[in-house]
């Protein structure tokens, strides 16, 4: 197994081969979560048939739960004590597999709480400069031409600790997972606009949602006619109440509190409403004293979930590394790993389909030597953006970030095979003043 | 809007076209289910803020439900009361949008329960002809190389019901839902082969389940060396216990049965087991007295969701007509839906990405004049196969059948709107002795 770049990376297609003749399999190696104290002791084979085969099993259920074996794959919520409902929720990538994120481990960011909406009594109001402003109930909005498609969402503040002068010792979901992707299914955003019929100096609608903080965005005219959807659906049911329930808007690849959930009014206007969260936060003051306002792309971003964080490689030998990777500007076109801190890095393979604005599954074999190792991902994107270093981020952005922290993630595998975040040396800005965040979510 | 089929049938791109110009859309007429006895009373429209927008929401979860007003949203549970966990439950897909099923809804086939396994005490042995027989933990399991595929897993008693001389008067789901679609992430079965090297002699593999029945099904070794994995995850976390936690073999396109839930043992063989659920079940005699058995691949089938039996159209006027589609021969090339009961018919839209052997959504407009109309669905697949007419399907398989019904649904809308299924003059075998199904589930 020749080495495709430095430190024990293989060819990528490795694995892909099938047939008798891999010969590798049985050295792979395992990866577990840190805080298991010990090997779970393997039970001593037992040729017998096991319990559950001697009595009848539970019976039949009219929606199904996970195992109880699984209770602590959950979300990890981080809420804000002076201010009831205010915080997130993170979505536990590390333990996660594939693309699609199941509807109850989908991140969460509420700015007041999740209000219980009786969908027979929510509204929709399009108004402002229209010809023709209307309410629509939820009855009238299921009449509509609906489409599907599957796409991420993100916070914008997601990997904020990323911005810390130390790195949080979290793991990789509870660092990077206000990120989730799901199937959405609602109605194209222009057939509705199409009804109202804007006026000529309509060029942003502002948003409102139905819970109590009343959130309040703008959104480009130019957005709405292109991608923006009203979606009533997630992974098939209808939309869970902490994502939105009965109604969200959804504009694949912007950032997450753009994509107003509760969805109750559009109003058209001629310019932004200038709210608060478009204003004193999702806005970041840069180095040369200037404003970064309406940063509502989310970039190009990658994320190795195993081995992350928190894990522990038992043994030198062979690993699959794998991760996700997405971008608010269409689709991935390739991931690059290092096992060595960025000196040597080789090409991941993208599990297909590759969806434009949606999580891409990288993989990629790893031969691990035993010693010390710092693994990263870089993404790149259709547009040509690629993933940056974080020396670079910082250096752009300068330390009074909170929000839209993409750079490269580096986990650190020490001789003990245990993982941890890292900031690699390459990564640091020399010349900066870090500062914690402390901003907090409000 | 001119037709393109008979009975109000419009062009499938008229819901494509973005921009202000359709036209049509305030046209669009409600379809609701026929059990709300009436329009449920829009409430007067208030432009005030509704009361949850004056007290904090609800706070975080760690795993997230569904809303209390989407409780009718279930499978429908139907038991075999004789034998305790043998049975089924559907899946709603008359409920559901979009293609992936979320895994609280995905269908159950149970023989004797749910077996509630411990993951640390499971074992897979695979054993028979072959080298190096070998026992693999769920932990050792994890350690291999994942790939990750949406596709759909059918129930080879779905549909049964088509068999009856009667149409059924369950609504679609609770008749043609024993199928459902997600994202598996598993090993390529073809990797673990490579370790225990079968000899040349192996050309069968003997499945088992974990479970009180042992289910045991005989898999052709050259499907296990196709696509066949060992999947250990679904829609992004571990699969769930209905659906075989901690691992389940998939088949994708082959019948439900076959991709064996709680999977303990394949025993490499040189011919099938013959085990009960290969012979006197899912195998079916033919009106030339011989037996139908081993049919492994589900063809092509769609369904109508929206309009579907029991729901009721309110109005005259235009609708989206919805439905799915799937094969498990790859993927579906189209689908052709008519409104005069097959007389003229028109292509549907195939919502992006068809991917093979998984749901692909279908969506049509259709302006209805108010007066009788009968819609069905056709599908046909990358191999050329076309779903066929039940009058056909019945003439080539004759009255003893009970499994892989696939024929062309109708749905009857009367002049009040209100939909049936139904068989259409065209489906009734005119020279057969209809009987109804009683085997049921055992």
């Amino acid at each position: 197994m020749q080495e495709v770049a430095g430190n024990g990376l293989l060819d990528r297609r490795l694995f892909l081969k099938t047939g008798f003749g891999i010969g590798a399999a049985t050295l792979l190696a395992p990866v577990v979560m840190k805080n298991l104290e010990a090997a779970p002791e393997a039970a001593p084979v037992n040729t017998a048939s096991p319990p559950w085969m001697h009595t009848p099993g539970a019976g039949y259920s009219t929606y199904g739960m996970p195992s109880k074996f699984e209770d602590d794959v959950v979300r990890f919520p981080s809420a804000n004590s002076a201010i009831p409902g205010n915080g997130v929720s993170w979505t536990p990538l590390h333990l996660l597999e594939g693309t699609i994120t199941p509807n109850g481990l989908h991140y969460e960011r509420h700015h007041n709480g999740v209000p219980q909406i009786n969908p027979s009594q929510h509204r929709l109001l399009i108004h402002g400069l229209v010809k023709n402003p209307s309410f629509f109930s939820i009855e009238n909005l299921l009449r509509y031409p609906l489409r599907s498609r599957i796409c991420f969402v993100e916070c914008g503040g997601n990997s904020n600790a990323g911005w810390n002068k130390s790195p949080i010792r979290s793991e990789a979901g509870y660092f990077h997972g206000l990120v989730s992707c799901s199937e959405w299914t609602g109605i194209p955003l222009p057939v509705l606009l199409d009804e109202v019929k804007p006026t000529k100096k309509a060029h942003w609608l502002i948003a409102e949602g139905a819970d109590a903080f009343a959130m309040q965005m703008s959104i480009p005219l130019e957005k709405a006619m292109d991608d923006a959807m009203l979606a009533l659906y997630q992974n098939g049911e209808r939309i869970r109440p902490e994502n939105g329930y009965p109604l969200r808007l959804i504009l694949p690849g912007w950032e997450g509190v753009m994509n107003v959930k509760w969805l109750r009014r559009l109003k058209l206007t001629d310019c932004p409403v200038m709210a608060r969260n478009e204003t004193s936060r999702y806005t970041e003051l840069l180095p040369d004293g200037k404003a970064r306002m309406f940063t509502m792309v989310m970039q190009a971003k990658s994320l190795i979930t195993s081995p992350s964080a928190n894990m522990l490689l038992r043994e030198a030998g062979l690993y699959q590394i794998t991760g996700l990777a997405w971008s608010g500007r269409g689709k991935i076109t390739r991931v690059d790993v290092t096992a060595d801190g960025g000196n040597t890095w080789a090409e991941a393979e993208l599990q297909e389909p590759v969806l434009s604005k949606s999580f891409t599954r990288f993989r990629i074999p790893w031969q691990w030597n035993g010693s010390p190792a710092t693994l990263q991902s870089r993404a790149t994107d259709e547009s040509g953006y690629v993933q940056p270093q974080r020396k670079d981020l910082v250096a752009e952005r300068g330390r009074h970030g909170f929000f839209h922290y993409n750079a490269i993630v580096s986990w650190q595998i020490d001789e003990f095979g245990s993982v941890s975040h890292v900031y690699d040396k390459d990564e640091i800005a020399e010349s900066s003043d870090p500062v914690d965040i402390d901003a907090g979510w409000d």
